[in-house]
């Protein structure tokens, strides 16, 4: 951290600086300028955040200089991870593929939806149970029977399967049935949710907020670091700016800013991001291309009667040019499309 | 709703959409231009939504027109309503002032804080004992204890008390402690703790997404009011912009707009909002001018030692100014200063 | 500047920087911490920008620490200015109310606009000839006669008027018709235009960019003060954010912080923030009472029939109220109405 | 565009608003459903726009349902369009690199980059003369002199050339030495600048507004078209968003809608887009895969003195990675590289 004084600051608001930093552990290093003095701190950011020095007399500024997550940062494990789902790696020297319907509606439904998922290569089914959505009055999901359908379809197609969590009191359950649990945008900084996956012993895929900085998005990740649980993939799925052209915004280039910040794999919502069918193929081609770890799409057999997001989802006769697009775009980017061993028992 | 068809869309395209109407018991209208048809739907609009009306053969696009929240709507509740906080209102006919330190951090720290609210005129004290941080490693709180020491205080300064609430499990000991129950900006679409807090019967604050539309904002306070509490008043606490110059930017527009939208109230928050000390006597005269029911406003005996958000806390030779501009500007608007007829025991 | 080096920067990696810095006449100031070690510069700015120290070795950022604007800046110039059109203040120690119709069309509406104006209180008309409108197909102003009709309806209404301009071509034929120019939000950066502006001898209302950052506005006003012209008056007209519900979003907090860091007059357009005749009073309300030094408003006789932003503006029943709310927080705020010598001629 | 009428409209008002469309020369159709009537218009949108509907007594809501370009539609124009610079082609069935220096400073250094872009593969050289800079201290650019220098050099190594216009004033100069014409981000709505290209006989760059949206950014290339200049190339070069970790936020998926939506080609900026030299080459990998016709990147001999943007420049060994990203993703999207086929004569 830097303190920037003020040009009239006295040197006595130096000297309290320099105590108060002190007093709280901290090393000072005055600079003198010719019109400005700048104090260099060295020790636990943390503490010194809570000085409070902005407010001091003769401060101008405070300015952080290290990065304030540290057990997800690449600074000290500069190797990036590779996390499992079941026997499914996603990570550095693969693609992952993971697909499947937004909702779990029935058992047919969400069958036909793993069956094209797996015919486009994909290694992970994705179906939500518990939907958060914006209006009361819109179907919020099966709930726990969502779970025991996606689990069955998941190992009758020999796909691990992923499904979003949305309160602490729901984890238990969803580990039970799930192989992998994902935070939803709208829960990133749910705190509470996000301490107690970190002492859950599977998995963990987390949404990026539609409005987060990349920072308090990896800071968010760091609060399931803390707990025990580092078995974390970011999903990067569009963020929120001023262009209604498109639902979200995929912000493509926060996927190697991520890789250079942390070590932590990172995938990307093509889906989500447009929320529009017709984007979904550019924005999956785009998203392996700028060095994605992996994708993950919405499949519908009916779409024009899904419960959730049809309008994103991609149908049968899309699937061949999915399967394409992953297969030739990890070619060019020296990656292997990352394949679960699992049987198909259908 | 209104669907609008493609140039080239069919008889047979649009027929279909009639009949997909039909079949979900709605009505729809043809209307046949020079070039293009449109189709008017009148009946669920919900239902509608379900139908992805949007990815039929022939659709361009659907028009939604009318609002998605009837609880909280002022289209069936012409009379705006006014909030009691114990016995203190928040309401169109008066000006509520509520402060307190940011955080419970002991109680001489808490009752300092409260004295200070009081001398400037509060009729609520807040203070928070769960505090959700974007970091893991900074202070969240002294919970329950805090709990305890913000309703002693609270009792023996005369005040009725506020306080946030980050988990439904939380509920329960909250509001045996609290007044009104503080939903964070975080939160706001944390369906599962809205949802319960619908459940309870003490007022809730809930404070505006710092990144959602005002229609989402509406939307969470209905998820709240159709599990059966109405008692919700909202605040407006900025919104994250491209403009790092502010913490957040103060939407002073959203005040006239949620009261031409919804029944319920609407106070502002010009310490978050700004998150700078400087910032807070201009937004609350701009607050109160605009139409704000209320105001809430950190206010902090030492803020250089605050464990939270120090930098906007006002001090105590603030309070003054504080005194004279909630009670001159609500003179100006017509409104009356809200006081608590609960005596102070100090 | 601050330097701030990686953790393993190398002696030699510093030396360069400091060589570097000297080279360009500037002092460097290595200060050594535990882990990392921090360069801090003293000299031109503008010139350590140039040198790209960002791209040295062992440099992991640079951060500036001083305002990059010297003659708007509050910093050497502590007493805030007022700007004079013709003989009407636009400064610290008066509320300065200009109105006018958005667009002059005729002659008689004109008049009417401007008879509306007076009445409200108004000491400077607004009327616009060169319109800047997103579509080419839309009315794009009547030009120089356009400007014959303003000039020549301020005479007889006795008001000094303000026009804007869009090109440096324009500048001298409307500055021969106007007491004040005005630069739009969209030409806010155009520098061709601010530099030619910064010759003319007139004073110049300059409207912020609508996703311009406040710095960047102050920048844009140092164009314009850099060639000769410091009467300038900032307008605050409302910012691009993620929410449609109002057009722009009025960042009412920008009147406090621009009159802290520079020490030219701000008003607000509550007209064109919200973008609808149902926000003008209430945002009229609240820039005053936030501290704003004047509003522009636009009002029109028949604005179902205007050619240019109807919706927003005032009609004559709305007068009585603009003029109640202009006087009764000028005078909460310790200011007087600005009032014109101008005889009207009516 | 439809008319949505209030719950309590009246006859009359339905027929006024039905007369006054008629008298402007347009037809009205009116829906009744159960509770509201919605009227649609069909004929001139612009002339509806000036009609003021939404001002009328009963209307609650005009909703536009067709686009408000016409020239740079896709609509009436099927087939993607190719524009020529000199020789080389940008458009659906090529991938065109263009390269060069930000900025013209020297012969030598201008030299050297066209060089380094030559050996890159591109077919087009880019560099500045006139630069907008934010700051009215910073550089500005060599103007006429570095005009010179560009063709001399484009001559030389035999590639045509695309430079900044910021001025109408300027464009005969500009167009007499290059081959292309761009407009920056901060003119994209310098409707004067705009008119004035429109009149110009060489192709125009026009690059997306920070803060645009994809409507206003095509009505901006509306402009040029509407007086004769259909030979426009879009570039995407990254928007204003919340987050600071990159200069701009690339939005990748421009690329697909302005497709869809118009018939003129795009291409991408990676190095403004990211504004950091190590993005871009994944978002240079990330534009070509999502179907860009090109893309456009600053490389510099010697960045770290660079006058203008050196940290993103790319530098001489990041060529031969670049050279064989375009050509390896060319190929995985089914398209060549753009050659010219002028001589180099170095």
């Amino acid at each position: 951290m830097v303190v920037v004084m003020a040009l009239d600051a006295t040197d006595a608001d130096i000297a309290a600086v320099v105590a108060t930093v002190g007093v709280a552990g901290g090393e000072a290093f005055v600079s003198r300028g010719l019109n400005r003095v700048i104090v260099g701190l060295v020790g636990d950011v943390e503490q010194f955040d809570s000085l409070n020095l902005r407010a001091m007399a003769g401060v101008t500024d405070v300015v952080r200089i290290s990065v304030p997550y540290k057990l997800v940062s690449r600074e000290h494990h500069e190797t990036r991870s590779t996390v499992h789902v079941a026997d499914v790696p996603i990570g550095p020297s693969t693609i992952t593929l993971i697909a499947g319907p937004c909702a779990v509606e029935t058992y047919d439904q969400t069958l036909e939806g793993a069956l094209m998922a797996r015919s486009a290569g994909a290694a992970v089914l994705r179906g939500g149970a518990y939907k958060p959505r914006t209006s009361p009055y819109a179907f919020q999901g099966l709930g726990e029977e969502g779970l025991r359908i996606l689990a069955e379809v998941g190992e009758k197609t020999g796909m691990p399967v992923v499904t979003e969590v949305v309160s602490a009191n729901d984890i238990a359950v969803v580990a039970s049935y799930a192989d992998m649990l994902q935070v939803g945008t709208r829960n990133m900084q749910n705190f509470t949710l996000l301490q107690a996956l970190g002492a859950c012993n599977k998995p963990i895929m987390l949404k990026r907020g539609m409005s987060s900085t990349i920072e308090e998005w990896l800071m968010a990740a760091e609060y399931i670091a803390q707990r025990g649980n580092l078995d974390i993939v970011l999903c990067e799925r569009g963020i929120r700016t001023f262009d209604p052209t498109t639902r979200n915004t995929l912000d493509i280039s926060a996927v190697p800013i991520v890789q250079r910040l942390s070590h932590l794999p990172i995938i990307v919502d093509p889906s989500h991001s447009g929320g529009r069918r017709d984007l979904v193929m550019p924005l999956t081609s785009a998203a392996i291309a700028g060095g994605a770890d992996g994708v993950i799409i919405d499949v519908h057999p009916r779409p024009e009667t899904a419960l959730c997001d049809g309008p994103q989802a991609l149908v049968t006769e899309d699937l061949p040019a999915l399967a394409n697009v992953v297969s030739s775009f990890a070619k060019v980017t020296g990656r292997t499309v990352a394949l679960t061993r699992q049987p198909e028992v259908v």
